[in-house]
């Protein structure tokens, strides 16, 4: 007999409640990513899921209006980068799927490595007007994480969707973690990509 | 004070419980695609979201895992295309990000129309190793969706991740669907390039 769950629930890391009580806003964009670069090193530290994490911010105060972490393996979900949460997490705290409606202030994407290919047409339907990259595409490929495919134009696509896009903010200290993370044993999960080999 | 949900659920209609009921495994790719676009044309009916289904079948033996349908406005979640639910309640049910496991059958997605650039990503991730496609991607930008930035060597990049690819499984009933929806006054609902008109 067919059946399926009435209803998906995913639940953030415990954690993620003493990081980000009491934070205030961040003026400098270098704050913003040093943040969610640390975030990215706790989900590996704290055994919460990989090595990514995003973060929505209002562009212009810099007050933080969601932290989403890498939960794929822990929730067993496919779908849920750090973008992805951190959407979710912005969409429900402001209610509205569109982080860009007229009523809100403008809001940015922070995130510890530049999108994979599903996270990358997520954005554009997210709202955010926005996107802050740590570390590039070829970081998390060097550690066996496929990307996806990705079109050589994506930069421009965003930019003619008015999304604007800031590169290479602390990358360095962004692909420490996925170094890391390597070195540690952590779980590279892109089945299609394993198969192939 | 920052706060943010500690966890995000979202619900599935309920009438997909009753049309899902006793169903037997479909053997023809044709009536796999039937359901489908009739599950898409209910969820409009229903007004429980925009015009679009998809559903995991075992491949072989055409038996039913999950059905999904877009759930963005009904949930305030941008990332709740049909594909995405119907890969989260196919995780879910088999407790694995991986549908394309090797303890698994092989799976597939059936879906009313072209995936969009987000489940496109989407399915290098799930682990599905057939996609079957109703509607074709100008089906839904002549109804006014966004479907997003793509590449032009998109099914070859599938194809090389060892997902193959049908097109064209009853178009014009997948596509009729769309236009009944605008015609109903139904919400499209792609904020971007909304903001660009």
């Amino acid at each position: 007999m067919f059946n399926q769950p009435p209803a998906i629930q995913f639940e953030l890391p415990g954690w993620i409640g003493a990081y980000t009580q009491g934070i205030s806003p961040m003026q400098a964009v270098n704050d913003r990513m040093s943040f969610v670069i640390e975030a990215s090193r706790r989900n590996v530290s704290e055994q919460t899921g990989g090595p990514f994490a995003a973060a929505i911010f209002e562009r212009d105060s810099g007050k933080l209006v969601s932290l989403g972490v890498n939960l794929v393996m822990t929730e067993r979900l496919s779908i849920l980068h750090a973008e992805m949460v951190a959407f979710s997490l912005a969409q429900r705290k402001l209610n509205t799927y569109d982080l860009g409606a007229d009523c809100l202030l403008v809001h940015e994407l922070v995130t510890s490595t530049e999108p994979c290919a599903m996270c990358f047409g997520a954005i554009c339907w997210s709202g955010v007007r926005r996107l802050v990259i740590g570390a590039r595409d070829e970081d998390a490929r060097a550690i066996g994480f496929d990307e996806g495919p990705k079109m050589a134009e994506r930069w421009i696509e965003l930019q003619q969707r008015g999304i604007d896009v800031v590169h290479d903010i602390q990358r360095e200290k962004a692909a420490a973690v996925l170094s890391e993370y390597l070195l540690a044993g952590g779980g590279i999960y892109n089945s299609r990509q394993r198969k192939l080999e």
